[in-house]
C-alpha cells in the first residue's frame, strides 16, 4: 500500500489540506464537526502526519518546567491547568516539579536546568528571597508568578534577568483588613504563615498597615501563625489555627485568613465552637478560589485574577524565550468580593 | 583553584562522605539539621556534585507521562502530588497533559510515545472504552488508575498488557443508594454523566441496581445529567443541574451526586432554594475529597483511599518497568463515610 498523504485524506474528507492541518493543529478556526470528521478518517487510515511528526520531534527538544510550592492548594491547580493548556498550544512538553516548604526553588531549578532541553522556567508560589549571586546562576528565561515580592522599588532595573507577575499582596491585605475596619471591626484575627515566608509576611504587613494609619494599635495577640509542620495553606491548618485561637478565650469579632483554604478552615472552626458566621464572627480569605462561591455561607475574599496571571505569565515566558520580547514586571489589580460572610461588628 | 570534591565537603563539615550523600539524595536517614548544615556548605563552594551530575544525565534519559481528564477535579491534585513525588523519588521527570473531555487519551499517548525518553504513562481518570487494537498500539507500560473499568470479568486476563488501579465504582455506587434507601429515601435524585462515560455509566449502574434488587422502580424523572459544555466533574455544573432540578417542582427528599466538587455545587443550589440540608433535602457525593469534611455541613460521601491508589499506581508502574512485576488488576475498597448532609427521610 502507498503512503498515505495528507492529501489523501484531504480528498476522502471533501475539505483542504490546510483544513486537514489546522485539525491536526488543534486550530482554534475550524468547525469542531469537521475537526471530528477528519480526526476519524485520519485514524481509520493510520495515516501519520508528517507535520505532527516533525512537531513531535520539535517537541522533543523543548520543555517548560513548572516549579510549584504548595501543591494541593486549589489556588494553584487553575493556574497549573491554564499554563499546561497553553503550553501544549505552542509544542513545548511541561516538566511539573513539586517543591517542599522546606526545599529552595532555585536549588531545584539549577538541577532540572542540567536537562538540555529546558528552555525556561516558571515558579508557582514560594519565596523571592534569592540571592542575585543565586539568581544570576540560572540559564534560561524564568519568571516568578504569584510569589510575593517585596516591592518593585528593590529590584534594580537596570539588573532584571526574570519577569515577575503577581498581585500587589501587601496593598491587597490592606484593603480586607480596611473593609473589616470600616465595619467596625476592631478585634480582627490575622491567620497567617511565620512571617520569614513572604507572601505570609506581605499579607501581614498590609494588616498592620491599615491599624496603623487609622492611629489603631495592632491586637498583636490576635496575630495567629499556621502550623509549621503541615501544608501551610491547607483547610487543615486553617481549622487548627482558629480552633486554638477560639480555645484561648480571646476577644475576637473578625478573622481574617491570608489564603481562602485557610479561611474554610477557619470557617468549620467557627461553626464547631456553636457561632454564627458572620452574626458572631465574620470570616474573610484571600485568593478568590471557586470553593469560596459554593462554601455556606459564601466566603468573602481579594480575588486574584487567577486566570489571567496564568494566561499572562506563560505567553510573556514563551515570548522572552523567542526573544520577542524583554523581561518584565507586572503588577495586576486584585478585587475584594463581599459575600456572606463578612458583616458590620 | 583545584576542583572540589565531595571528600573536602565532608572534611569542612566534620562528617563521613555518606552523610554528604545522604544529603544530597534527600535520604531520610539524615538529622534535618545536619542537611541544612552541608547544603549551606555546598553553596558557598559551588561544589557541584558529580553522582548528582549523574543522576541527571539519568533523569535526562527518563520520564513517566501523567495523563489526567478533569485536570481541575481535586481529586486529582492529591493523586497528581503523590504520583509526582514518588517519580521524583525515582529519579524520573514526570510529563503532566491535560487531556480534553472530548479528546482520545489513547491517541495522547500515541502522540507522547513519540517522545523517546518516555518510560511508561500513567492515565488518571476518563475512559476505559478503547479498542483493544488501539490499545495495543501502546509500546511502553501504562497503567490506568481511578478509571471507571466496566469489570475484570470482561478482560482477557491472558492478554492483559496493561494494569488497573481502581475502587469498584458499581458497588460503591450501589452502596451510597442503598444507604439512602435504608434512610426511607426515594425520591432519590442522581447527578450524573450521560450514560456513555464510563464512571458515570457504572455509578448509574450501582444506583439502578439498588432501587431493581429491592423491587423498586427507579425514578427515571429524577436521574440528571451534568451540562456537557462545561467540567463534568466541576462545583458549577453541580449547581446548575440541581438548580435546574429544583426549578423543575418534581419531588425530591435526597440527591446523590457522583462527585463531591458536584455534591458541593449541588448543596449551594438546595441552600438557595431556601431548603434545608438534610432536613429538607439531604446531599451526598462520591470521592471523599478534602473539601468535604469542611463544607458546611459536612459531606456524607464515598472515600476513595486516594493516597494509597496513588502510592500503588507509581509504584507499580516503576517495578513493571523495571520489570520487577507483571502487569495487575487491583481493585481497592471504598468507605461510606456518613456526615452531617444525610439523614433520614
Amino acid at each position: 500500500m502507498a503512503e498515505i498523504t495528507i492529501k489523501d485524506i484531504a480528498k476522502q474528507c471533501g475539505v483542504g489540506i490546510s483544513t486537514v492541518s489546522r485539525a491536526l493543529n488543534n486550530h482554534p478556526d475550524i468547525n469542531p464537526e469537521t475537526r471530528k470528521r477528519i480526526l476519524e478518517v485520519i485514524e481509520e487510515t493510520g495515516f501519520i502526519p508528517n507535520n505532527s511528526a516533525r512537531n513531535l520531534k520539535r517537541t522533543d527538544a523543548r520543555c517548560i518546567a513548572v516549579l510549584v510550592k504548595g501543591i494541593t492548594n486549589p489556588f494553584f491547580s487553575n493556574m497549573i491547568r491554564i499554563i499546561e493548556e497553553e503550553t501544549q498550544r505552542n509544542k513545548y512538553a511541561l516538566v511539573l516539579r513539586h517543591v517542599e516548604a522546606q526545599e529552595d526553588e532555585i536549588d531545584v531549578a539549577l538541577e532540572l536546568e542540567k536537562e538540555k532541553r529546558l528552555r525556561g522556567i516558571v515558579f508557582l508560589g514560594g519565596t523571592f528571597d534569592h540571592s542575585e549571586e543565586k539568581i544570576n546562576k540560572l540559564k534560561v528565561p524564568f519568571i516568578f508568578s504569584t510569589v510575593g515580592i517585596p516591592s518593585t522599588e528593590c529590584i534594580d532595573v537596570s539588573k532584571i534577568i526574570f519577569s515577575n507577575i503577581a498581585v500587589d499582596d501587601r496593598l491587597e491585605s490592606k484593603r480586607m483588613t480596611d473593609y473589616l475596619l470600616d465595619l467596625g471591626h476592631r478585634k480582627i484575627a490575622l491567620i497567617t504563615e511565620r512571617s520569614e515566608l513572604p507572601i505570609g509576611r506581605l499579607r501581614t504587613e498590609g494588616y498592620r498597615k491599615a491599624y496603623d494609619e487609622r492611629g489603631l494599635s495592632v491586637p498583636e495577640e490576635l496575630i495567629c501563625y499556621v502550623q509549621e509542620d503541615i501544608d501551610h495553606y491547607s483547610m487543615e491548618n486553617g481549622y487548627l489555627t482558629a480552633k486554638k485561637l477560639l480555645a484561648s478565650g480571646r476577644e475576637v469579632t473578625a478573622i481574617y485568613a491570608v489564603s481562602d483554604s485557610l479561611a474554610i478552615g477557619a470557617c468549620r472552626a467557627v461553626l464547631e465552637a456553636g457561632k454564627r458566621i458572620p452574626e458572631d464572627i465574620s470570616v474573610a480569605g484571600y485568593d478568590g478560589i471557586e470553593m469560596g462561591e459554593y462554601y455556606n455561607p459564601k466566603l468573602t475574599t481579594i480575588k486574584q485574577p487567577v486566570e489571567e496571571i496564568a494566561k499572562k505569565t506563560i505567553r510573556l515566558l514563551l515570548d522572552v524565550i523567542a526573544e520577542r520580547r524583554e523581561h518584565q514586571q507586572i503588577v495586576f489589580p486584585a478585587q475584594l468580593i463581599e459575600r456572606e460572610s463578612t458583616g458590620p461588628c
